[in-house]
């Protein structure tokens, strides 16, 4: 019983996927596990802190969310298991977790322990699989994080991208590319500026000005803006692709401001 | 209980597919989800089309199928919910499940309601998510298609590649290209002139002529034409690319007559 | 009940690994699926054969593998049904289960009888879906492999990378590249010098020498040298790719030799 739900930079192609899984039901045989993806770029912590913040709320209640983007891996970097929401977290300690925990003000987090990190079995290069596997397997099937490792009070925060209110408007900045090409920013649906109307609203991004609100993809006659399924502004072309209009779109500045 | 397969044009990037599960189990946690493919090219309805109606057949009985190609997301388009043959189908009305309904007699098509696709809390991006999910889910735990809308008596219907028989032979089209470069016709097995022994049959597309059937892969020297998995006739290279040798293979002519 | 892993060369393009599964699930409903992986290059059994002897023995006991890369499809090879250390495989004779049958010393290896292989209603290009996913179905729900077919004594053996010891360490060559763009070597823990501290060894490919040992990837500067996933020596950069600097990494001499 339960569900885990994965998150990785393992790609699909070397069975390091397939191990994991194999790892994870040989420990709690009728887990349900979901893909959320395996395709973050190699070390890209923060596409993954991004997409697990933006994906953990379709899951189901008490799902354990198993993180794996470790650049550190086999160095002193802790392991954490955090829990909040009625979910549980498991991911090393390099702020691929803080994206998420700062959306609850309630949160306990827990260092694995020694003892599970150094059994004689473990290598150095393979902890998701290792020991992260049967870790979120154990938590999946009940066991309490008290029986991971000790509460620790901190844990590593990524610096978060840009936001800033203003009187006309709101300024943030891209922060991932779809594979549609779909340019989606910070800028959450909460953050707009209250009371406008959408049709009353522009975008700017680089030298791109007057981009104006939709109802779909399909009423775009060239770039525009809507509402994207991760709920913050996106910035697409319809049946095209906005970020092939931009050198380096992700960092970009992204106004949305009130027709004046 | 019940299963659901998924055929959708998200990749497997962006988490898109991680949420849409996400949604499915939240609602119907005991459903066995399989995946068809998330590669679909972007808005590739009719290889949507294509590839479920040739899959279909190899799913458990009471599959439920959600088929998310949807270029129309957020207009006026409408969600269709279909049953035929045991098998439920859901999706966008674009046409993705016209090649599927026309292999049955008996069908019957509801549209979903439209109390169901506006509440407040859905955008206009990802209605795989936030719609068709959940109502897949409902299906796949035995709520009725009246549970989701009005029957409908009509729907869209793709137009549907060319196919001729003459006294020579049959004369189809390429309507696919698989990962191994191989050219997947429209021409079944029931298609080829009756009566004829494979030996005495010859292919031709564009300069190509004479291009013999062949009973494996392993038999062929180059171009050769053999019964693809999809149960059409297929041109293809052992080892190689038979969609290397073509500027654009898709809807290229293939014409399959007895030697005279 | 029961697990199937599979390990195939059909991409996740066209939905032939969804039809494997559908055909699995129609006959075991409840049986349990993994992936290990269905990016093997088209046809490359070498790689397969390498992928599932380091990948099996982190699956539950009792794994059904169902591993489909046939480039004989529909020729006079034969299929085969092979049991050892309590899991089960299903394969061509094509020298892709070698590798990990060579691990066990007890085993039987049966050959699925022509009354199952020549059904009128299966084609010749697509015996995944059509023969072996029904046979491993069965197998994962209880059938014994005298069920399948006959017990045979010999079957395909492929080649082995070259390993050689001698009185300064050991020589072994780079056998698989991972998606990371690490070198992954035929090289085990337990093939190195015994008795010699890791910080005592050196590697040797190609014109690089003196690559050194290290505790995990990020403590590496250039070229190093660590125990990989797959249990076996690895030549790597961190944060970077160790095949981008070589023309032809599969294949190339890795010697691993004690400091004079």
């Amino acid at each position: 019983m339960g569900t885990i739900a994965l998150l990785t930079d393992y790609g699909l192609n070397d069975g390091f996927v397939g191990m994991l899984k194999g790892a994870i039901k040989t420990v709690a045989p009728a887990t349900d596990i979901i893909d959320i993806t395996h395709h973050i770029n190699s070390f890209d912590i923060r596409s993954a802190a991004f997409l697990l913040e933006k994906s953990y709320r379709y899951f189901p209640p008490a799902t354990v969310f198993l993180v794996v983007v470790d650049p550190g891996v086999g160095t002193e970097r802790r392991l954490l298991a955090a829990a909040a929401g009625g979910y549980t977290f498991v991911a090393p300690d390099n702020g691929v977790l803080s994206s998420v925990l700062a959306q609850f003000d309630k949160k306990t987090v827990h260092s694995v322990g020694n003892e599970v990190l150094s059994p004689q079995s473990v290598g150095a290069t393979f902890h998701g699989r290792d020991i992260m596997a049967p870790i979120a397997a154990q938590l999946a099937q009940g066991t309490p994080l008290s029986g991971v490792g000790p509460m620790i009070s901190s844990y590593a925060i990524l610096p978060q991208p840009s936001l800033l209110r203003n009187d006309r408007g709101v300024i943030g900045e891209i922060v991932y590319v779809d594979k549609f090409g779909n340019l989606i920013s910070n800028i959450t649906r909460r953050d707009l500026p209250s009371g406008v109307a959408p049709e009353h609203l522009r975008c700017t991004i680089g030298p791109a000005r007057d981009i104006q609100f939709v109802a779909s993809y399909a009423a775009a006659v060239d770039l525009a803006a809507i509402i994207s399924g991760f709920d913050t502004v996106e910035i697409f072309v319809n049946q095209g692709s906005a970020a092939a209009r931009f050198a380096k779109p992700v960092g970009m500045t992204l106004a949305v401001e009130a027709v004046a």
